[in-house]
C-alpha cells in the first residue's frame, strides 16, 4: 500500500508528471512557515498521458523520518490537485506528492461508457475486471488482510457468472470502490522529485506583541542602576499594557576598553554605564551577566517572574565582542588580525567602532567558532530562554544562521528567532527564508497611505507571506524615526495602531508609551539615548499607556489579529486615511480605519469588502467599534466614517451580520 | 584562478548568497530554449553579509563538460547582477553562477574613504595591502605567471616606502586593479547550488514556415496514387509560396486490417488507400516505406530534392501500429494484452479505433520498447531526416519523450521535434519543457481580438516564452475549424496573416491556399478528408497562393518576424481590428494591423508604441506597407488606419524614423 515508503529502485519509468507544487519557497530550497495547527494548503499539477484516471496523494513526514503519511488529494480544474495538512507540534516537516494511474477507476469509467452506449458483449471487459480484483486480492493478502483477500477472490470468481448489469452494480458500489482503492495497484507510482520543507512553530511565532526595556533603567532614575531583580514592576507594566514578550538588550558584562559615553561619545566618564551591545569584560562574555545587573540566577528568576505573568523573555544575541571579551585572549584567531598584531575593530570608514571587535566567521578555525556560537545559545536555552532577538544578523554569513538555527531547532524545535536586520530587501528576505521566525521590517519608515499599502501588500500577498513574518516596530532604542521627532501623542497613537493592527507581530521600545520624542539630529536617533546611559523616566506617567493596553487587549481578544497574511485593504477615498479588513480562519472579522493625519479630522466613504467579510450584499450588519465602544448598523458597501486626531485616531470594527 | 573548476571539497562555508536566477524553467528542472547566437540574459541576486565588495561570475559549459567558462557579471540595483552569453552551435549547455568577496577592492574602498577623511596614519592599512599583493603574487606564481609574480613581490616591498598619496595612486591604478583581479583571492568562492540547462537549436527551430502535403496526392487526381518521386512539383509549389519546411504525413506501409474507408468509415472499399497514421503492413513497419509511395531510397531522394530548394523535410513520427505491424507478431508483450489473448485496440468509449493498437510504454519490457523507438528515429536520422513532427505525444509518457529527445540530441544536437498535442494546457506546456522544439497550439481556435490577445500574451510575456514555441496552424488534415467552415477567401487570408505574422513559426496544410472549406459537421473536420482518400485538387489554381507567398516573403525579408517573443500589442479602439508591433534584436521594426472582419471594412485609431519602435515622440516617421506596397508618413502616437476585406485584410508596416 505504501509503495512510496519503500526505497526499492523504481522498476518502471515515471507514469505521471508532477510539477507546480505550492506553497514552495524557491522551489523547495527553503521551508514555508506555519504555526501549530495552521493549515498548509498544498496544490500541485499532476497529469498523465492518455486517458487513464489517476490518484494523487499528498505525503508528509517529520524531517528525518523515512515513512510518509498519505493524504488523498482532490482534483480541481485544469490538472490541479489540492489537499491540506496541519501539524500539531513544533518541528521541521516535509511534504511531497505522489501520483499513479488508477486502473480500477479507469476500467469502471470505460465499462460504464460502453454499457451506456449499448455495447452488448462486455465479457472481455468483465474478465479484465476479474484480473484487477485478483490483483487487489494478492495485495490484500501481502498486506495481511486475509479476509478481504478471500472476499476479493470470491468476487473475481463470481464476476463471469453475473449479468453485465449485475457486474456494474457490484463493481460500481461504494464499498467495492473503497476496497479496490485501499488495495490499488501502485506499481506505476511516481514520486515528486522534490521534498518541500515546512517549519512549524508555536502560535507565538506568528502572534506576539513585544515590549523592550533596559532592566538597568527600572528605577527611572538616571542616578540609580537597577538590577534584574528590580525589574518586576516593569514586567507588570508590560503585562498591564497587554504585551506577551518582553525583550531586554544584552545583559552580559559590558566592556571597559573604548567604552562609549553618553550620546555615543568616544570618551566616557567613569560613571558611564556603556552600551550593552559591547559585550565582554573581566567577569566574562556571552555566558555571563553584567555584575551591575546581577547573576545568571537572577536572570533565570526574572524570566520565571515574567512567565508567571504570561510573558516570555526574549534574549538579545549580539555577536560582538568588546576588546575585553575573553575570546580576544583565548581565541585571537577568531577575529580579524592586522599586520601590526592588533585586532581589527568595527569600522564604517571614516567611522570607527573601537569598542567592538567583529568575529571572522570564515577564519581558519571557523568550525569551532560556529560551534561556540551554538554553545552560547544552548547555554541560555538550558536556562529557559525560548526566544532570541538576534542583533545585526546581516553582518554574519547567512550560511552560518541557516546552520545555527537548524542545529538549535533540531534539538529544541520551538526556539524562536527575531532578525534585527535593517538592510537591503534581499538580505532581509533571505534571513526569513533560512529560518528566522520573525524579522524587523521597513514599517518604521512606511508612513503614508501609499507606502503602507505597497509594503503590506508585498508582505502579505506575495510569496513573502510564506517565509517572512514582519514585526512592526514604530521605534527601537536605535531609531527614533523622523515621523516621531517631537511628535504629538496622536501621532504616537496612530503609529502604534498601525503596527499593532496591521501585523500580527509588533513591538515597541519603552518610552514610546510616554511619547518620548526628543531626537538627536541629523540622525534618526534618540537624544541622550538609553543605549549609553541610565535615564530618568516616570514609569507611572499616563502617556498613552491606556491606549496601548486597549490595542493589545483588542488583539488578544480577536483571532483575526492573530493571523498574519489575512489582510485585505479596503478602498477609501481619502488619502489621509487607511482602511483594511482581517478575517481569521475561525470566522472572526474586523475592519480597521486609521486617520493618518495627527492634526486634522478626516472623513471618507469606505467601500466595505462585503465578500471578504462574509456579508450579504443587502442585509444590514453591525460594526462594533471595540476601540471606542460604539456600535453602528450599516447596510451595503459604501459607508461613511470620520476620525479626529484629538478624540479617536482609529476605528476597530468587529463586523457581524445582523440576524 | 578557476576555483570553481576544481572539485575539491569546500574548506569554507558559503560566503555569499546566490538566488533568484533567471531565466530558469521550474527552478532549473527544465532547460530554457535558445537558437544559435541568441542571447541568454542571465540575472541573479548575489549578496554578502557585512560591507565587503563582491565579484560575481556567470559560468557556462557544454553539458557533460567539467570545465566552466567564466563571464564577469555586472551589478544592477538591489543586489541583482547580470551578464549574457550566446552559444554558436546547437547543443545542450549549462549555466550557473559563482560569487566571492573581492578583498582588494574592499581594501581600496576603505583606504580611499579613510584617506579622503584625512586619517593620517594609514601604515597598517598599507601593510594590509602589501599582504594582499603578496597573496596575488603567490597565486600568479602557482598559475605560472612568474613575471607578474615577481612584479607583485617588488610592489609589495615598495609599498611601505611610499607616501600615502603614492600608495593610493599606485594601487588604485587600472593596471594594478586588473592584475589583482586576475589573481584575486577566491578562497571563499561560493557556487550556486543549481546548474541551469539550456537547449540551443539552429535558427529554424525558432523561425519556420511549414507546408504539409500528402505526397500520394501530388497528381491532384483522386484516381491516381502518386509516388514520392512525383512530389517534386509540390516542393516547387511550397518553395514558390516561401515555406522552409515541408511535412509529409507518415510514409510507412499502411495497415490492411480494419483499414478505415472514406470519411473514417469503418468499412473500406478495396480501392481505399487508408490513413497513413495506421502504420505497418506486410512490407514492414516504421523502418519501411509504403510500396505505393516508393522506397526508402525514393524518400531520401525527395529529401535531397527538397534541400536543394531550401526546404527541409519533416517526418511524421506516429507511434501507432496497425494490426498488421511487425511488432504485433514479434513483440505482442509491447501492447496491451486482453484476458482473451487479443490485443487492445485504441478506444475512446464508445468509439473504437480497431485499426490502431497503442503500445504499452510501461510494459515489463519497456526498456527494449523505448530503445526500439529510439532506433526508429536514429534510422531516419541516418537517412538525413532533421525534423520530426510527433503525432499525439500526449498519449505517451512524458518521461519517455524526455529520455528520447535527450538521447537523440546527445548524438545529434540539431534534431528538431514538433509536438502535435492538442490537449490540456499543462501537458502541452510540459512537452515544451522536456525538449520539443515547437508545439502545435490553440491558435487554431483563437479567433477574436480578446482571445488572440490573451493567448499571444500568455505565450510571449510569461515564462512560457522560455520553453514553448507555439507553431500557429490555421488548419491541419484533422482540423477544419468552425471559423473556416465555408469561409471566404478573405477569412483564409486573415487567418494566414495572423498565423504567419504573430508567431515566428507557422504552418498550413495543403488545400488552405485554395481555400478548401467543406466541413464534415458536426466535427471540425474536412469532408472527404485527405486522411482517408486521394483527392482531386487543382494545384495550379490561383487561390490565395500569391498572398501566402507575400506573407512568407515578408517574413523572410524582415528579421523582426524571425524572433518569437518580441511581440507587443498595440492599442486600437476597434474591437474588430488587432494590431501589434515586433522588433528584432538587430533593430528591424514592424507594425502589423489586421482586420478580423472578413465582410466589412473597418477603421481605427492606432496608438503607435513609439518607445518600443524606437521612435522619437514628435519627429515624423515612414511606415512602408510591404504587403500592399504603399508608404505613409506619420507623426506622433495616434494614427488612423482603414482596411477592407475585399481589398486588403492587413497592413504590414516597416517602420523607419525619418532622417
Amino acid at each position: 500500500m505504501n509503495e512510496f515508503n519503500s526505497n526499492r529502485k523504481q522498476t518502471f519509468a515515471p507514469s505521471v508528471v508532477i510539477s507546480g507544487v505550492s506553497p514552495a519557497v524557491d522551489g523547495g530550497r527553503y521551508p514555508v512557515k506555519r504555526v501549530v495547527n495552521e493549515s498548509v494548503d498544498v496544490e500541485v499539477d499532476v497529469f498523465k498521458d492518455g486517458h487513464d484516471l489517476i490518484d494523487v496523494a499528498l505525503l508528509w513526514r517529520k524531517a528525518g523520518d523515512e515513512t510518509w503519511t498519505e493524504v488523498t488529494m482532490h482534483s480541481l480544474e485544469n490538472d490541479r490537485w489540492a489537499a491540506s495538512v496541519r501539524f500539531d507540534e513544533p518541528g521541521r516537516y516535509e511534504y511531497s506528492v505522489a501520483g499513479w494511474p488508477e486502473l480500477f477507476e479507469t476500467w469502471k469509467g470505460e465499462f460504464i461508457k460502453k454499457h451506456d452506449a449499448g455495447q452488448e458483449d462486455l465479457s472481455v471487459e468483465i474478465a479484465e475486471a476479474a484480473l484487477l480484483v485478483r490483483g487487489a486480492a494478492r495485495r490484500a493478502r501481502r498486506g495481511g488482510d486475509d479476509e478481504v483477500a478471500k472476499e476479493l477472490v470470491r468476487m473475481a470468481e463470481l464476476l463471469p457468472t453475473l449479468s453485465v448489469a449485475d457486474v456494474r452494480e457490484l463493481l460500481c458500489s461504494e464499498s467495492v470502490g473503497s476496497v479496490m482503492n485501499t488495495w490499488a495497484d501502485r506499481k506505476l507510482i511516481t514520486l515528486c522529485e522534490t521534498v518541500y520543507p515546512v517549519i512549524v512553530e508555536s502560535e507565538r511565532a506568528r502572534f506576539s506583541a513585544w515590549y523592550e526595556f533596559f532592566p538597568r533603567s527600572a528605577f527611572g532614575d538616571a542616578s540609580r542602576h537597577a538590577t534584574l531583580r528590580d525589574g518586576v514592576p516593569l514586567l507588570d507594566h508590560a503585562k498591564r499594557m497587554g504585551f506577551n514578550v518582553v525583550y531586554f538588550p544584552p545583559i552580559h558584562p559590558i566592556g571597559e576598553a573604548h567604552r562609549k559615553g553618553k550620546n555615543n561619545a568616544t570618551n566616557c566618564e567613569p560613571s558611564d554605564v556603556g552600551s550593552p551591545w559591547a559585550i565582554g569584560g573581566a567577569t566574562g562574555g556571552h555566558y555571563a551577566v553584567e555584575p551591575a545587573l546581577g547573576t545568571v540566577a537572577d536572570f533565570v528568576w526574572l524570566c520565571d517572574q515574567a512567565r508567571e505573568r504570561g510573558l516570555e523573555v526574549a534574549m538579545d544575541f549580539a555577536i560582538n565582542c568588546s576588546p575585553d571579551h575573553p575570546y580576544v585572549k583565548d581565541h585571537p584567531d577568531w577575529f580579524f588580525q592586522r599586520p601590526d598584531g592588533s585586532i581589527k575593530y568595527a569600522e564604517n570608514p571614516p567611522k570607527k567602532y573601537q569598542d567592538i571587535y567583529p568575529l571572522n566567521f570564515h577564519c581558519e578555525d571557523w568550525r569551532n567558532l560556529w560551534q561556540e556560537m551554538k554553545n552560547i545559545l544552548m547555554f541560555w536555552i538550558d536556562k529557559g530562554v525560548r526566544i532570541f532577538r538576534v542583533d545585526n544578523p546581516h553582518t554574519k554569513p547567512v550560511a552560518f544562521w541557516e546552520w545555527m538555527i537548524g542545529e538549535v531547532r533540531s534539538e529544541h524545535p520551538d526556539i524562536q528567532f527575531l532578525a534585527e536586520a535593517f538592510t537591503s530587501p534581499k538580505m532581509m528576505q533571505t534571513l526569513g527564508k533560512i529560518g528566522y521566525s520573525q524579522s524587523y521590517s521597513y514599517f518604521t519608515w512606511r508612513t503614508n497611505k501609499k507606502e503602507l499599502t505597497d509594503y503590506v501588500t508585498e508582505l502579505t500577498k506575495t510569496d513573502m507571506a510564506e517565509y517572512y513574518r514582519a514585526n512592526f516596530w514604530p521605534n527601537t532604542p536605535d531609531i527614533l524615526p523622523f515621523e516621531l521627532w517631537n511628535a504629538s501623542a496622536s501621532k504616537f497613537k496612530i503609529r502604534a495602531a498601525l503596527a499593532a493592527l496591521m501585523s500580527s507581530c509588533w513591538g515597541m521600545y519603552s518610552g514610546y508609551e510616554f511619547c518620548e520624542n526628543d531626537p538627536f539630529p541629523p540622525k534618526e536617533e534618540y537624544n541622550n539615548s538609553e543605549k549609553y546611559q541610565l535615564v530618568d523616566r516616570d514609569w507611572n506617567a499616563p502617556g498613552i499607556v491606556e491606549f496601548i493596553a486597549k490595542l493589545n487587549g483588542i488583539r488578544n481578544a480577536h483571532p483575526a489579529f492573530h493571523e498574519y497574511a489575512n489582510l485585505e485593504f479596503v478602498d477609501c477615498e481619502n488619502s489621509e486615511m487607511i482602511a483594511f479588513a482581517k478575517r481569521s480562519s475561525s470566522g472572526n472579522r474586523v475592519l480597521v480605519v486609521v486617520n493618518l493625519d495627527d492634526t486634522h479630522s478626516q472623513q471618507t466613504n469606505l467601500s466595505v469588502p462585503m465578500e471578504f467579510l462574509g456579508l450579504k450584499d443587502n442585509a444590514p450588519y453591525d460594526v462594533e467599534d471595540v476601540l471606542n465602544g460604539e456600535t453602528y448598523t450599516w447596510q451595503g458597501r459604501v459607508n461613511f466614517v470620520a476620525l479626529s486626531p484629538h478624540d479617536r485616531v482609529a476605528h476597530v470594527f468587529v463586523v457581524r451580520q445582523r440576524v
